[in-house]
């Protein structure tokens, strides 16, 4: 039986993102995100929600540029510190023991650690309450050599993203194959013939 | 080493939701998307990023509404029939043998079967090349009771949400426990001291 429940965005899975942005003096800094996703192919295109009160909001607005940045399990305590404090009071690439890596695209760092890193420029922002939609354009895509295939695209098995249900507070890591995209479905059909 | 790659968003871990519309005639249908997520808390909204050639975009733009829909691992097959197949030629609903649910707060149809639905009203579109950006305010917030943990919350474990790795093609499981959010983090100012 399907009914009504008070939590409004169960959306699972979340991503677990770090974006990286250089502060209105050019620390670098960032924010742990879970409100994002890509929303365009041509152009590629990401949207994160930010919340008006964060640093991370005077950094995007600054520059007009972040990155996406993806942790591996391992980076998991690192990633959720840069959920957790505000750059206005301390650099957290430095309280992490992160890398900053100057874009080589956009006005913003990435961390190199990372398996993967994308530079985007913000091409459209819409305020909706608490948080403002910023969409960025991903104009150059970065990936550590050890998590990429044999065909030099990442792997999702190297990669291990972090995957993040908010409200329950535990990030998961992925879990076994269980279908496959652009088949499982066709099968269905042939079932009717 | 990082280094560049051609792969513009590999944004990992992506959602596996299928959104459910009503054609300008009244007919239940949606599609698949990976390209959506969360994008603001007060008031709720998610994002879905939507390619102009789709019957769904035609159903959003009618009726300025759609549901999200979380389908569990069991519901791979169906989902994935979401994604391949269009609506302009047959009633995605029947094909898949899933029960759609007239909204109680917005003219669009849920999927009952799949163990989470969320009524989306469109506050916001953008049109961002290949795809149009939609963002939803969450009006009303549907669970299988099966799916709710003794709070009345939904259980990811019991949901057990598809996690999709776009380009790879496969849908995953949710892994391991491999980090607390809000607490992880702090362990490493801990450490400092």
């Amino acid at each position: 039986m399907k009914k009504t429940i008070s939590l409004s965005t169960p959306l699972y899975p979340a991503p677990c993102i770090v974006i990286g942005v250089y502060d209105p003096e050019g620390v670098p800094g960032g924010m742990f995100v879970a409100w994002g996703g890509v929303c365009c192919s041509e152009p590629p295109c990401i949207s994160v929600g930010i919340r008006k009160s964060r640093y991370s909001f005077e950094g995007i607005t600054a520059h007009g540029a972040f990155t996406v940045n993806i942790p591996s399990e391992e980076h998991a305590a690192q990633a959720d510190y840069f959920g957790i404090y505000s750059g206005r009071d301390e650099n957290k690439f430095i309280a992490t023991g992160l890398t900053p890596r100057r874009g080589e695209a956009v006005n913003a760092p990435m961390i190199e650690e990372f398996p993967l890193s994308m530079e985007c420029r913000v091409v459209h922002s819409h305020d909706l309450g608490s948080h403002v939609l910023f969409v960025g354009e991903v104009v150059r895509t970065w990936a550590l050599e050890e998590s990429l295939n044999d065909s030099g695209y990442p792997d999702p098995l190297k990669v291990r993203p972090l995957v993040f249900a908010p409200q329950y507070g535990a990030y998961y890591g992925l879990g076994d194959v269980v279908g496959h995209a652009f088949k499982d479905g066709r099968s269905l059909r042939e079932r009717e013939v």
